[in-house]
């Protein structure tokens, strides 16, 4: 696939355009005027391999609490560039507290949400400002259902005027890039240059999400922020922001990702991080750390330890993510299958890096792993978990630390 | 979007091709020996919305169950079409077993698993006359890690030979698309129509298996069965399979889908039932029930009370799929928003048909529920999922049932 060529955008030297790797971000649900939770979920977050973080900036004690968040994760050292998520009183928080506008990587500005007429370019002009004195790149960040709706109706009644009516579900997708136009134009016009802007369009509609981004990337090299906006729980969040994503990547759109997903109550807010590594990754596009290929099971395959040896395999892998992946050499590249099936098992075993297959119930089975489609050992015992850990650490190692 | 337009294929009912719906299935993974097991995994399959379901006939005690099967299947009203999945003996059991040859609503063949050299057409042949003696569609079923070896071999060392030799990646590709259409001339030849045929290259690999299917559909009007094979567990075989399929169904490709997860312990099969829903619901091309959008929560969110809810509102309906999307008027098509977000709830609760608004954390704080973008009810008290539930299920009633 070809990628878009952008313009380029240095986010405290996260490069975000042109052919650099797409770049995964995410944002807290904690509120940001409890520092200790925000930085725990930040440290969480980038943990997992978010490589921008969010937070909302929405009143006194937020805007009071960034700058002590940010020196708490340089002293944990971490540098990831944190973005502060404006809305309604962005310009009246800049200004009053320039310690946070300082501290903060980015700001994020939603236009439809800077009040209404005269006072929405007097406030958008007001955060600009803000930019251009800290120096601070800007995502101009329309979502469907926050979009300035002066313009929308302004659209629609033309629209009804004419011979032959779009749908205003055309009216909308056209409404959403050229707000976003609209921003940038104004942006640049009070000072602030292209190179410091990435715009997004985000809706809850897949088809009208990814009209407006292909309308959008036609439009503009200013680099994109993907996202569907609202996607919902977790199968049904992680099915549609896959699609969505998927579509546009695979045209060459989209310069950072954000998938937006409602935690079931009690799961860990970086389950939205490793989805953004799974679509980057299943579609070939980077290499994060290794996945697993492993079967459905169906009526042939007569026992669930291949189930639970995937699982086990994945979740250790997950939980060692930001250790392994500086310490091993072969970590982020290495393919993993854990099949159970006689069908495709042997053929998908021997494909991969490192593959198992544990088809047998009976008593004490022996299990072969193959090293690159060569049998490199059989295993056996209750302790199959542990003995692959080792063979496969082994392999992430790699010839240069043995 | 533009379906492509394949040939009419009808199996038990379900039609399969052209404008028709793009049909659902999935695949039992209980032993078919197992007579009650597999009944009663055939049956949450279908209750979730699979429409065809697929079980293994891998040995004698199987291919004696499936009969048995069936009949406890119309006994509790499924008339859903079971398929049998045939590896390499199923010229035996298929001759062997002439009940179960009759009762099954179509086989599958993997032609890549059916003998080698001359074997293999006189064993192909064997299953293609029992398909047509006893009136039976068939899929070929190719897979990548069980694709015929004597044919990608020989392919590889043609194209070896070659001044500018293709990729392995190219030559595995071709081979895919070449083994599929070469069965499918061997099918005709033995006397079985091309309207009682459907054609799988299932890889599990997104990007090859794109480009797979992408090419056969360019050579062939045979309706295609679309699935990435050995996708893996939950989040990382929900988002592959999402992609591939999405991918693929953008372009107008595919006529019936499955989604392969490899289940976490313990969870339920229907799983790959509801993401096969998802799907084909938020990319717009059929709607099986309402789909709830929720925000993913930032720190401007102060309670979680939205994530609970949304979750108990999406196991209710799941819960009941089966019948009230027969019961009621307005259940395929009724969409929900659960928001907790000040900046998007709001808009994104009164564009939905049934919205509701839980920003506050306060004691007993009023909740607003929109219906149709006006005010319905302001909830409060400890019983809200209920309270909304009942408001949801008169909206679900519609007109006519009130």
């Amino acid at each position: 696939m070809h990628r878009k060529q952008t313009i380029e955008i240095n986010i405290w030297g996260v490069l975000m355009w042109g052919d650099n790797p797409i770049v995964i971000q995410s944002m807290t649900n904690t509120p940001t005027a409890d520092i200790g939770a925000t930085t725990k979920q930040i440290q969480e977050l980038v943990k997992a391999g978010s490589e921008l973080v969010r937070i909302t900036v929405n009143d006194d004690a937020a805007a009071e609490a960034v700058p002590k968040i940010i020196k708490n994760l340089i002293s944990l050292g971490i540098s990831t560039p944190i973005v502060g998520d404006f809305h309604y009183n962005g310009h009246i928080l800049l200004n009053k507290y320039p310690e946070m506008a300082e501290s903060l990587a980015k700001y994020r500005i939603n236009p439809g949400n800077v009040g209404k007429w005269e006072k929405r370019d007097d406030n958008f002009k007001s955060i600009i400002e803000c930019a251009i004195k800290y120096q601070k790149p800007v995502r101009i960040g329309i979502n469907g259902w926050s979009l300035d709706d002066d313009l929308l109706q302004m659209n629609m009644n033309e629209n009804s005027k004419l011979q032959n009516p779009k749908s205003g579900k055309e009216v909308f997708v056209d409404s959403m890039v050229e707000s976003a136009l609209l921003s940038v134009e104004k942006a640049e016009q009070y000072g602030l240059p292209k190179n410091r802007m990435t715009i997004s369009v985000k809706m809850s509609d897949i088809q009208d999400m990814v009209s407006s981004y292909k309308l959008l990337s036609s439009k503009t090299d200013i680099p994109l922020h993907l996202g569907l906006t609202e996607a919902g729980g977790s199968a049904k969040g992680i099915t549609a922001s896959s699609i969505a994503l998927g579509l546009l990547l695979q045209e060459g759109i989209g310069d950072t990702i954000r998938v937006s997903l409602t935690p079931e109550p009690g799961a860990k807010r970086s389950l939205e991080v490793e989805v953004c590594k799974y679509i980057l990754q299943t579609m070939g596009i980077r290499s994060f750390q290794p996945l697993i290929t492993s079967c459905p099971g169906c009526g042939r395959t007569s026992s669930d330890k291949f189930q639970i040896l995937s699982k086990q395999i994945t979740d250790e892998i997950d939980k060692n993510y930001s250790t392994w992946k500086d310490k091993y050499t072969n970590f982020t590249t290495t393919n993993i299958a854990v099949m159970g099936c006689i069908v495709n098992g042997p053929g998908e075993a021997k494909n991969a890096d490192i593959g198992i297959f544990l088809p047998w119930s009976g008593e004490n089975p022996k299990i072969p792993v193959y090293v690159k489609g060569e049998i490199h050992k059989t295993l056996d015992g209750d302790d199959i978990f542990e003995q692959f850990m080792e063979i496969l650490i082994g392999y992430f190692e790699g010839e240069d630390n043995k």
